[in-house]
C-alpha cells in the first residue's frame, strides 16, 4: 500500500498528461506576451464549446480570474454579492479589494454556499438608494460551490433574473464548473450566459492542468479593459503560450469533462459509503463534507488516507481527475465499516 | 535557412531542456501552494548563491516580481526613484501604482538606463520634507539595464550608499540579472546585498525558464507581510511546485550563468560586427541597440532575420541562451557588410 | 407654534454662537495649513482633557476622522471588526475600504450597535492563521452607538482586554462620544486610552459645531505617517485655523459636555414619556428608536414634529444641544398620549 | 509699521466679511449634507456664471476638488498629462494617485508652469498603444499657473484640440481661475468649456473664502458617479450649507472677481517696481517670482517684508484680496531701491 492516499485536495492533484505533452509541443520560438498562436486560439476554443462568441483570457490562478471578471463588474465604490463562505470572501486574502481598489462583499446566508434568488433580492432591497451607502453592483456565485453543492440551470436562470432587474453584473467562480457540468449534465451554456452570467473564472488547475485558468467574458465588450487591468496586476506572462497550451489540451476532446466525471465519480462511490446522517451536504461534485468523530478519522488515518479536518467532528474529503479508484474503493469500505 | 532567425526579443525564446525535465520530474502529488519540498528549497538554494541567509519566493512574471518587491519598501505615500526608461516606469501597465497603492514613481535621466549615484542624491536633495510633497523611499536600478548596460559592483555599491544617507529602501530589477553577473564576472553578492541592496527580482524567463521568476529579500524581516501580498494579488499558484523546480534546474549547476553567458557571447560577437558609430549603448549584456537606415533593416530582414524597430533609425536585437551560433555568425556578416 | 419641531438629526442642527465667535476671531492672518497658533493647541488641549500626552489632528468630517485612524491601524491586507450596524460599514459609502486600500469589515452581531468582547474574542479564533485569510488587525466600537447605546468603562475596557490580547488595534468612533460621556459620567479616559483605546474620531459638529472634528491618537507614535495621509486624501485645509479654533471654543469650559447634556437631557425627557415597550433600545445618549404605527406617526408630523421613518413601524427621533425644551415637552405629552 | 506686512501666500490671507455674514445667516436649521437651499443653488448660480447647464459640487481644499474631477477623468490604469510644476505633481502629496487608484502623472516641461498643446501632443505620440504602457486618460492645466502665468482662451482651445483629438479628458485646475479672468478679461466660458474643458476646480479659498471650493462639471454627466466618490473620500460635510453659503456669498455681484482683480493690481503694482530682469516670469496674476539675493531678501525683511524663499536667488511674493494698497507702495518703493 501507498504511504498515503490522498483525498485533501484537487490542488495537490498531479497534471494529467496530455498537459505535459502541450508543454513539451508549445516549446519553440513564437511571439512574446498573448499574441502568440495557441493564445490566439482562446476565444475561439470557448466560443466553440459554449455557442457564442466570448472574449478569453488566460491567468495562472483563480483569484486572478475571480477579480480580474469582478473588478470589470463592480466599481470601487460598489459591493458585490455573495455567500458568506465563498471563495472570495475567504480565501482569496482580500484580492477582491485589491482588484476593486476596495469594493465591498456584502455577505449573504446560503445552504452549502449557494446562494437563493430571494436572499439576493432581499439584500438589494434593504440598501438605501443614496451616496452614503454602498450599492450593489455584482452578484457572485460558485459553481460547484465550496461544500461540493452543484446549481442547477434553473437555479442559475432564476438568480440571473434578480441580477438583471436589479441592475447587478453577474460573475461566476467556475474553479470547480466542470464538475458542476459533470454532475448536471447541462450545457455549459444553460450554466452561464443563457442564464445571465456576465463573466465566468474556468477552473482547469484542480482538473488536472499545471497553471493555467481562464476568465471568460460573454460580452466581449465587459473585456475591455481587462488585458490592461492583466498586466498591471502583473498577470500578463512573457511566454504566454504555455498557458494556453494546457487549456487548448484540456479543451480538446472534452478532456476537461472526462477529468471531472472521474473525479466526481470517486466522490460519488465514497458518498454511497456514508451511513445516513453522516453527510453534512449532498455530494454533487468532487468533495464530500462528513461528520466523523476524532477517533475515527484517526483511525482512517491510520489506515494511510489523507484528508482535512473541516471544523468539529467534520472533515473534508476531495476527489481527483486522477484518483486511484482502488484507493477509493478501500476507503468506501473503511467508511461503510465505521 | 529557417524561415526566421530571431533576434527579437528573449521573451521568445525557448524553454530549456532541463527546466521541462523538471516539470515532468515534480509531476507528483505534493502539498499545494508552496509548502511543497520543492518552494522549500528557494530559500536554500538562494542563500546558498549569495552567501547570506534570504528569503524567496517564486512568482510568475518579472512585474510581479519587480513590484512585491516595491511594495515592501514603499508606502502608498512613497515615492520610488528610477531612470526614466526603467522596465517599471515604461513597460509595466502602471503596476507598481497599483501593487504600491498609488506611489510615484520620480523619474532620473542617465546613459543607458543607468542612474548615477549623485543624480539621485541631488533627486531627493530637491524635495521639501513636509507634507505637501511625496517624499522618496525607495530606489530601483535595473541590471542588466533595459539597453543592455550592466552596473560593475562599484556602480550598486555607490548607489547603495546614498540610498543608505537618504532612508532609502533599494531594489534591484533583475529580469537580465544574470546577463549583468556573466558580464562582469562579479561575485551576485557583490552586486547586491554587500553593495547595499534590499530586494531583488531574479529573473529566469528571458533565460530558459518557462513561467518562474524569484523575488530574493536580503533581510528576511522586510519580506514579512510579502506572502500575504502575493496571495492578495492573485499570485500564490496552487500547484507552486512547478515553479519552484524551473527555478531549481536553472539553479543547478548554474545552469542560469552558463544560459546568460551563451547569450552574451552571441550579442559580443554581433556587436563586433557592428561599424564605429552604429551602437547607441555599449554592449554589456545580451541586448544591441544599432543605428541603421530603414532600408538596412528590411533589407537584413529579406534575409530573414527578425528584430524590433526601436525608433527612428534605430533597431534592437535581443539574443537569447539558446540562439543558434551559425544565425549569429551569418548576421554578423551582414552587419559587417552594411 | 414654528412649521417644524426639528427630531430630525443633529446633523441638521445649528452651530453654537461661541462658535461662530470663535471664526470672527480666528479671522486675521496667520501661517496657512496647520502651522496657525489654533491649530498647535489642539495637542495641549485634548492632552490636558485625557490626562496623558496625546496627538490631535482636525478633519471636517467624521468619515474622514474614522478612516483617517483606521488605516494607522490596519494595512490593506487586514481586517477591522466592527458591529454590522456600525456608521463605517453602513453610512460611510465604503471610506473605510478607500482609506485603507481595501481592508475588509468583519461584520459582527450585537444588540444596539454594541459588540461584547466574546464576539469579538470567537470571531478572531475563527481565522485561520494562514496567508489564504485576511487577519483580524483592529476593532472598531462607536460610543455613543448608532442606536444611542452607551458603552460603560467597563465595557470599553473589557473589549480592549481581547483587542489586546488579540493583536487589534483598537479604534473609536466617537461622533457621539460627548453623548456617551454625558450619560455614563465616565472620565473620558476611562473610556478611552486606560481601556486600551489607541485611536478615536471626536465628533463636534452633531455638538453645535461647524464643520471640525478631531482624530485623536493616544499612542502619538501611531499618528506618524497621518499628517501625510490627511494631505494625500485632501484634507489638509489651507485656512486650518477655522477649523482648529471651533474645536477650541468647544473644549473650552467644557462647553463640549455642557452641549450634550443638554441634548441627552431632552432625549430622556421623551423616553420617559415613552410607553412601555415602546423603546427598541435604551436611551442612553441622545437618540430614540421608537415603535410607532404609520397612523400614529402621521399624526404627530400634522402636528409640525420632524423626525426619521427608520423602518417598518419604527422611527428615530435625535436630540440636539439647541432642542428647544418647550417643543421637547409638547412632543413628551404627545408620545404620551399616544 | 506693523510687526509684519504679508506677502506670503494668499492662503493665509483674511476671510472677507461678506463670507462671514453668509455663515451667519446659514446658521439655521436645515437638511444636513447638500440638500439644503444652499446646496441646491450651487447649480444654477454657476451655471448662470459660465451660460452653460453645469454640476457644481462644494468640497473644502483644492486638492479634493482637483482630484475628484481628475478620479472622473482618469481610470487606475490611465494617464494624466501635466506640466512637471503643476500642483496636482508638486504639492498635493500623492493625492491624485490615492483619488484615481494609483493614475499616473506624466510630467511634461513648459515655461512659467504652462503646457503647449505640441508638448501635449508629442507625449501622447510617444506612448505605444498597448497594454504594456499606460495611456495618456487626461490632461490637467492650471490656469492661472502656480508661477502666476494666465492661459489666455486661445491658448485653453489649442489644448482642448489636441485633447479631444487625443481622447483626453480636460481638466482645469482654477486655484487661481478668478485672477486668470482678473488678467485676461475673458468670458470664463472662454477659458472653459467653450475650449473644450470638462471639469475644473474653482477656487475661493485663496480669494477671501473660508474653507469652500467647487468642483464644476461641464458636461453634468460626467459627474454622475462623483458624489459617491466625494463621500467615499470622507469630503461629503453634514453641515454643507456652511460652505454653499461661503460660495455663493463670493459669487454674489461678482465679488469673486473684484477680489482677484484687487490681488492683481498690488501684483502689478509690485511688478512695476521690479528692475529690468528682475522678474522670473511675466506677472499674470497674483504672483511674483523675483531674482533676488540673499542681502537684498534679509534687507526687505528686515523691513518687515514677509515673502517665500523660492531658491538659491529668487524669492515668491504673492498678493491676496485683501493687500494694503499701502503695504504694496511702500514695498514697491523698496524694490525700486534694490
Amino acid at each position: 500500500m501507498r504511504a498515503t492516499m490522498r483525498f485533501f485536495s484537487d490542488n495537490a492533484a498531479a497534471v494529467c498528461p496530455q498537459v505535459l505533452d502541450a508543454l513539451a509541443a508549445a516549446n519553440r520560438v513564437d511571439t512574446a506576451y498573448d499574441g502568440d498562436e495557441w493564445s490566439q486560439q482562446l476565444d475561439g476554443a470557448f466560443s466553440d464549446l459554449f455557442g457564442k462568441q466570448v472574449r478569453a483570457l488566460w491567468v495562472t490562478t483563480g483569484t486572478a480570474a475571480n477579480c480580474l471578471g469582478l473588478a470589470a463588474l463592480c466599481p470601487p465604490h460598489g459591493a458585490i454579492l455573495c455567500n458568506e463562505m465563498a471563495h472570495i470572501e475567504v480565501d482569496e486574502a482580500g484580492a477582491p479589494g485589491f482588484f476593486t481598489h476596495g469594493a465591498k462583499l456584502t455577505l449573504l446566508p446560503g445552504y452549502g454556499g449557494k446562494v437563493a434568488a430571494e436572499t439576493v433580492d432581499e439584500a438589494c432591497g434593504r440598501v438605501r438608494d443614496d451616496v452614503h451607502q454602498v450599492q450593489p453592483a455584482a452578484l457572485s456565485i460558485t459553481n460547484a460551490t465550496e461544500y461540493g453543492m452543484s446549481y442547477s440551470p434553473d437555479d442559475v436562470a432564476a438568480l440571473g433574473e434578480v441580477a438583471k432587474r436589479r441592475g447587478l453584473g453577474y460573475h461566476l467562480d467556475g474553479a470547480r464548473f466542470a464538475n458542476a457540468v459533470a454532475f448536471t449534465g447541462a450545457d455549459p451554456a444553460d450554466l452561464t450566459w443563457r442564464a445571465g452570467v456576465d463573466v465566468m473564472s474556468f477552473g482547469f488547475v484542480k482538473n488536472g492542468g499545471m497553471n493555467a485558468e481562464a476568465v471568460i467574458f460573454f460580452d466581449p465588450a465587459k473585456a475591455e479593459v481587462v488585458p490592461r487591468l492583466k498586466k498591471r496586476a502583473g498577470h500578463l506572462l512573457s511566454k504566454g503560450r504555455f498557458l494556453a497550451a494546457q487549456i487548448l489540451a484540456l479543451l480538446d476532446d472534452d478532456l476537461w469533462l472526462a477529468n471531472a466525471r472521474a473525479a466526481n465519480s470517486a466522490a460519488s462511490a465514497l458518498a454511497e459509503a456514508c451511513a445516513d446522517g453522516r453527510l453534512i451536504y449532498p455530494v454533487e461534485a468532487n468533495e464530500l463534507f462528513v461528520r466523523m468523530t476524532g477517533d475515527e478519522a484517526a483511525k482512517l488515518r491510520t489506515l494511510g488516507y489523507d484528508f482535512y479536518d473541516w471544523g468539529p467532528g467534520e472533515v473534508r474529503f476531495v476527489t481527483s481527475w486522477d484518483q486511484d479508484m482502488e484507493d477509493v474503493s478501500q476507503l468506501a469500505a473503511a467508511l461503510r465499516a465505521q
